[in-house]
């Protein structure tokens, strides 16, 4: 993985992003020693090469069973519970997988909405399908998540017998207390462990992500030595210069002080699609707060450069834009060369796609910058399990880094409670009486 | 559908919207009478009521021959040649329809990006699937379409023959010009126009939008009445208080002259997610310009929430909120009682799963009011054609108002030009000399 900063450098006057050194360096300080705002939560950060030969074979011996016994697993979690797992699956997949035979279960989302409409047809698919679930969820009271499940342990166990239930659901959930815990000891579920000091967003290299990852067929064990190497190269001891997460961290906060308030997230390859959304709640639950951080969004390109590009081109010149981009396609396939030549594309016959792809992404780069807009760029060889690991853990080292240099506590996320707060009174929720009385005086 | 600003207005001072009611009415002449900038691209102002019931039939019978030869139609277009139909179809569409067999063929969207492996793994899933291709592009010439149009027609034809492509390969396009319109009339392709005052991202209730909506097995005749009942009660005559497309494109105008630089688009229905991609491009690429334009960016909620929705609770307070509300789903599941209740649910059980949704919407919506963020909510009474006939009507009406209001053309995109000047000059296309020349130099 590479980070090329020269783009977005130029923008600022010299030294602006420099100065950040000494701050970077206290921040990855407080990390490693724990004295960071959040520090309950630092599990993330040698969480890579923690990871033993042997929890890699247990979480693969589990997602055998699955595959052995499942055509389909619902992955039932939201925010952090599926956001990471969704984003590796869809890179690394076939994009029209979701048409073709597959010798591994197919992957299916659920728990992170509550539509009345999502729900009742994801249950009259499952009827007579050979599913099981992974119910991800730290407390098992999650309402979104908890609702899901309700309807899909019944159902598993009306389906397919308590029995091939017991086989097919696994809890990924807190080791000790909770109702999903309670659930899994009394039915006598498979269960993993979603770590203590280890948020929702930093969890996609625990058993949150890894089981479902390994479901869908994809090799794990790369995936976190792709992290390991990564954690390697963001050490407290490698220099300022060299380290990667130190220099984003510098240099999105150097371009958020010049007054660059929405960082956008591209790639040129559609398979990365989730790879935004991950990162969208990874940056924003982490640094919006107290009035503050970068808005993140994203943009999947060339595609929405006849959408999003205008904007990109000509608004508000308040944007700058990280760009993840994929040296080598893992297909091939050129432009076919046609006699009439119609189209006028005959000067691109026999070029690889990816070529025109790459000057695009090229041509696009500099037309933003030509147009105000700060450009860094993020390079991985190719889209496999050992460049996305590499990938997740310098976002996430970054991300840790980048919160302490805005001032907050990267790890908390109190303005989530807001909505629940809110719901569980409109909802009566037993317990929240006094809240109940307020919030309908209000309505 | 309708429109409450009362949890927008209250974050502005008395008058604030109403100083708009004069400019919105000028605007509103302007774009009658034609004498707006951009007004050569007036087209989609009365297009809803000059849709005839045979024009309609004329599409229906192409869809059906496209039904009848194919079990997958390839949409090949990019920005509102393709954003319109995929928002439409899936709205309506079954959530885990692509798992399972339709009468209908299956419709996949290609022609937006130039990924190497994506156009790979589309050739190879096509190879043996009879498949049909809409061709969707004024000028037969954007690149991202033409390479995937010049790749799927030789397929096609190889594949099925040349009598069957031509039945099954169908152009929307330019009336007289362009590479597109001499392909088809050359292969004698069933073609349909894409009116010269119509732009990309206006389009969706011409062929652009139609043809792939009706062949998808929805009814463009409920889709059209929809924007057509949207188009009267938008009209100039109508009351600045009781037309809603002035009232949003005022609100959201005078929202943004507080400092409000964000407009969130968001969604408690999963259906709906691919409305927010179709109203970025929408109000994005009409008012990002000259330096100026509110941020177009969306979430699906409650989803989200736990993931952007820290950052829209308690980060930078410069967002404000529009939300999609659908009164009905068009399904029934209730919240199942458990006899143990160790979720501790049960105080929802026996409750309709969209009650709950309604009261996260409630509570969200609360909460993001006393954490600063304006709030808009557009009600629809349910996911139809119908219904999001009157949306596409209402969010482009109040998109033409809303950029006048803002004194840009809201018809116009100069800054997507830049991206592709720089991409052709990079790949030696003929007529670039110069340009090629100038950018080697830049590298």
């Amino acid at each position: 993985m590479k980070l090329d900063i020269t783009k977005a450098a130029q923008f600022l006057a010299a030294g602006e992003i420099e100065k950040f050194e000494a701050p970077v360096a206290a921040a990855q300080k407080a990390l490693e020693e724990g004295t960071c705002p959040g520090n309950d939560f630092l599990g993330w950060m040698h969480l890579p090469s923690s990871i033993t030969p042997e929890f890699i074979a247990e979480i693969n011996e589990t997602a055998k069973v699955m595959q052995e016994n499942c055509d389909a697993v619902v992955v039932a979690g939201i925010g952090g519970s599926y956001l990471g797992a969704r984003m590796v699956i869809d890179a690394l997949s076939n994009s029209f997988g979701w048409l073709q035979d597959s010798k591994y279960p197919r992957i299916l989302f659920a728990g992170n909405n509550i539509g009345e409409d999502y729900l009742s047809e994801l249950v009259a698919y499952l009827k007579g399908v050979r599913f099981g679930v992974i119910n991800i969820s730290k407390s098992g009271t999650t309402t979104e998540t908890a609702i899901t499940f309700r309807l899909l342990k019944r159902m598993c166990e009306e389906q397919r017998g308590k029995d091939v239930a017991k086989k097919v659901i696994v809890a990924v959930t807190d080791a000790k207390k909770g109702a999903a815990r309670t659930t899994a000891d009394k039915e006598g579920y498979k269960s993993f462990i979603i770590p203590d000091n280890v948020g929702g967003r930093f969890s996609v290299l625990t058993p949150v992500g890894l089981l479902p990852i390994a479901v869908a067929g994809f090799d794990i064990a790369q995936l976190v030595k792709g992290a390991q190497d990564m954690e390697k190269e963001c050490d407290l001891n490698v220099p300022f210069n060299e380290n990667p997460a130190a220099v984003y961290a510098a240099t999105r906060n150097a371009i958020y002080q010049s007054g660059k308030k929405i960082e956008i997230l591209a790639n040129y390859q559609p398979k990365l699609h989730n790879l935004g959304e991950w990162w969208k709640q990874l940056y924003g639950e982490s640094e919006g707060k107290d009035g503050k951080g970068i808005f993140p969004a994203s943009v999947d390109l060339t595609t929405d450069l006849h959408s999003m590009g205008q904007w990109i081109q000509d608004g508000e010149r308040t944007i700058f834009e990280t760009v993840v981009s994929v040296e080598q396609p893992n297909s091939t396939l050129a432009v076919p060369s046609d006699e009439e030549n119609l189209d006028g594309l005959n000067f691109l016959a026999g070029k690889r796609i990816d070529e025109v792809n790459k000057m695009a992404e090229l041509g696009t780069q500099l037309a933003h910058v030509d147009g105000g807009v700060p450009n860094l760029k993020v390079s991985i060889a190719k889209l496999d399990e050992y460049n996305i690991g590499q990938l997740i853990y310098f976002f996430e080292k970054a991300c840790g880094i980048s919160g302490l240099l805005l001032e907050v506590n990267p790890f908390n996320q109190p303005g989530v409670e807001a909505y629940k707060k809110n719901m569980f009174a409109l909802l009566g929720k037993p317990g929240y009486e006094e809240a109940t009385k307020e919030i309908q005086a209000r309505l």
